[in-house]
């Protein structure tokens, strides 16, 4: 197989949701994310792969190197943010998709082989993000997803049944030996580098909130100043108080990274003040203690902004993780192989989460980055260069064959992704 | 007809949409606004009306009182905000109906009688607001206003269709001698002085302006803060900012009201800084340099808004007006009124816009407050107490009785509202 081969089916994978400006726009189950799905199984089938898939929708292709063996699982997701690059996720379900299949029929391998493309790992229509794997990982409990509704009201339970993408006869997490992801970075370090390929060390520390600002309802003209109890009022100063975090607290060598990105205000008219804001409130930082001390200030600024707003300020919901290790010993593997292969490689964290980010410490993962071009993602700009995704399918396919060889085994102990916890 | 007469039908009005909280949830040509429709239909015609309605929706119940004459008409709105009060624009309508059917017979009267119920006055579910009475005054376009759509697509041509609520022979603009209309004052300065009756005779100048703000999507987590354009950051600063001005700005004499109500956020996804967001702003004060100058003020801040989250800030739209009058004579045959009745009542400015704000300036045009208990208003526990209600409805008879007898006549020139400026 040649290298115009991957890049002919990634074009070919661009095409489905492609935007006018070079972009994607196929969320979770959406009828480009339909199509895609289809045009993805009839490769796999095409190929020998046989596919299956779990409860949740997650695709699975399974390819037979070692009878009655453990997998190694090796994917990504193909569905996208709204208007989103055509890399994120994408690539890395192809590239696994090429690695896997260079392989088969290779000698040594003592683990069966599979792609998979995880379901919603984007969130952005059903949430929470990283939906699939949650749920193949038992974060997340398979009646609740599949009665996760859209804004919309569509169940992501009748959604898959309609696709026909639900089934049986699809690994489960006792069987995989272990699980490697490509994705690409999404920041700038890379390219500043410069370095063709990430080898993911660890995960920043995140606390993520789902806050919801509770006011009154008023006449937006008539009503007192005074009088009033602005639900939006508090809610923008929440957005402004969380910028401010990043700009106080970052220092040149330890980030942190504070954002809103999702609101919805009721009753959202033109005229009348709104008596409620739900909104999103995200920290991530490398450094545990500095997240520590961003959420206390949150915290204390709250309070002051609920008198000046006249609001109440309730946590509907909050995730939160400490800075985890990716296992030293897939690190150490996928570093000889870019070494084999003559490839630049730098260790990086990964700020954003992934699919692996959920099957780490459940099973040996190895995490890789290829570079985005001034690191930008979630937009139509993406872009990643043809050689380093090249690169990177080739590093995947000598990562996933040591993997299928037998090279690491086991989980690090008590390094998994618990259940998150509310407050 | 007793005074329980009104109360009861009051009672049966405020049923259609009720809501838990004692409030009712009816926006324009929604099922329940369609249901009530049909009821007060059903109720004009019982007592001898003819019912009409013209091509955007207004309803119109005409009494023959002087053969061939124009009308006054009286009237007020019965669709309501989301969640809001059972007394905005429904009490003014029902008012209007029993004023109007009190003078049934009535010796002396030189005019035509009619009632109106404005197609969606609120202007939540299809914008803008005082949408009928726009259309009839020649403010908005009829063909544009029909092809209006709320946010789920519908378009409000093809709904007044299927309600059957078009139609043709209903009065036109020179078919009127003048317009009266009741409503609830929406702030509480009769409350504090007291006052039962509050005799309109201006309305506060007022800037509203639809905004756009245009960031670039990239990632919540991994984006650096240094790189992000993020559109939702610079419209929480909007929303400060205007807050801002009425705080700095305002006098205990001379008030300025701000507020920012609406906000659409794109993607609005959880991991997604948002590429644009849309919201508006709403500036209005008594005093018109007061106002320019919290106007210039905003458009100071809006360039440092825009440095500070690397966004840029459009004028989608907006709207200006300046105090403008109520006519004299209206006022004072309206203080004659309430002084024979003994009723209390002192002069007020509306801050609100009203359908005779559309009104005012092409026909003699009467506007009459009654009190709101705590100035609670677009909110389920908006409440007018029933003496209240009940001496506005006798004071509304006495007015129109006066209008309908030729007592003033013609427009004030020049004081008529005019289409919106954009910039």
């Amino acid at each position: 197989m040649g290298t115009g081969d991957f890049l002919d089916d990634f074009a070919t994978l661009s095409t489905f949701g492609a935007t006018e400006r070079g972009g994607v726009h196929r969320e979770a189950a959406s009828d480009a994310d339909e199509a895609q799905r289809a045009w993805f199984e009839r490769w796999l089938t095409d190929r020998g792969f046989t596919v299956r898939y779990d409860g949740i929708g997650n695709q699975f292709g399974l390819l037979e190197t070692a009878p009655g063996a453990p997998y190694v699982l090796v994917g990504s997701h193909l569905d996208s943010q709204p208007y989103g690059g055509r890399y994120d996720g994408a690539y890395g379900v192809l590239a696994a998709a090429h690695a896997v299949h260079r392989l088969a029929g290779a000698g040594g391998l003592v683990h069966n082989l599979a792609v998979v493309n995880w379901f919603n790992e984007e969130g952005s229509r059903f949430t929470p993000s990283m939906f699939g794997s949650a749920v193949f990982t038992g974060l997340l409990d398979l009646d609740a997803a599949l009665d996760t509704r859209d804004p919309a009201g569509v169940r992501v339970g009748d959604r898959l049944a309609a696709m026909g993408h639900t089934g049986t006869g699809a690994p489960v997490l006792a069987d995989l030996a272990g699980y490697a992801e490509i994705h690409i970075e999404q920041g700038r370090l890379l390219e500043e580098t410069p370095a063709t390929i990430g080898l993911v060390a660890d995960t920043w520390a995140a606390r993520k909130y789902d806050l919801r600002v509770l006011g009154d309802q008023s006449h937006t003209g008539s009503t007192p100043m005074a009088d009033r109890q602005d639900a939006l009022l508090g809610a923008a100063h929440l957005v402004v108080a969380a910028r401010g975090l990043s700009d106080e607290l970052s220092t040149p060598d330890v980030p942190l990274h504070t954002s809103a990105s999702r609101m919805a205000v009721e009753p959202n008219s033109p005229v009348t003040v709104a008596r409620e804001v739900t909104l999103n409130l995200d920290l991530r930082s490398p450094d545990e203690d500095l997240l520590a001390r961003a959420d206390a200030a949150l915290h204390e600024r709250i309070p002051v902004i609920e008198r000046a707003a006249r609001v109440s300020v309730e946590v509907a919901g909050s995730q939160r993780w400490g800075v985890r290790p990716f296992p030293a010993a897939g690190v150490e593997l996928a570093r000889r192989s870019a070494e084999e292969l003559g490839l630049t490689h730098r260790e990086i964290s990964t700020v954003a989460g992934h699919d692996s980010v959920n099957l780490n410490g459940h099973v040996p993962t190895v995490m890789l980055f290829v570079p985005s071009v001034a690191g930008i993602s979630h937009n139509e700009g993406e872009l990643t260069h043809d050689d380093d995704a090249l690169a990177g399918v080739d590093l995947l396919a000598a990562v996933v064959r040591r993997l299928a060889a037998g090279e690491i085994t086991g989980p690090p102990p008590g390094a998994a992704r618990t259940r998150p916890a509310d407050g």
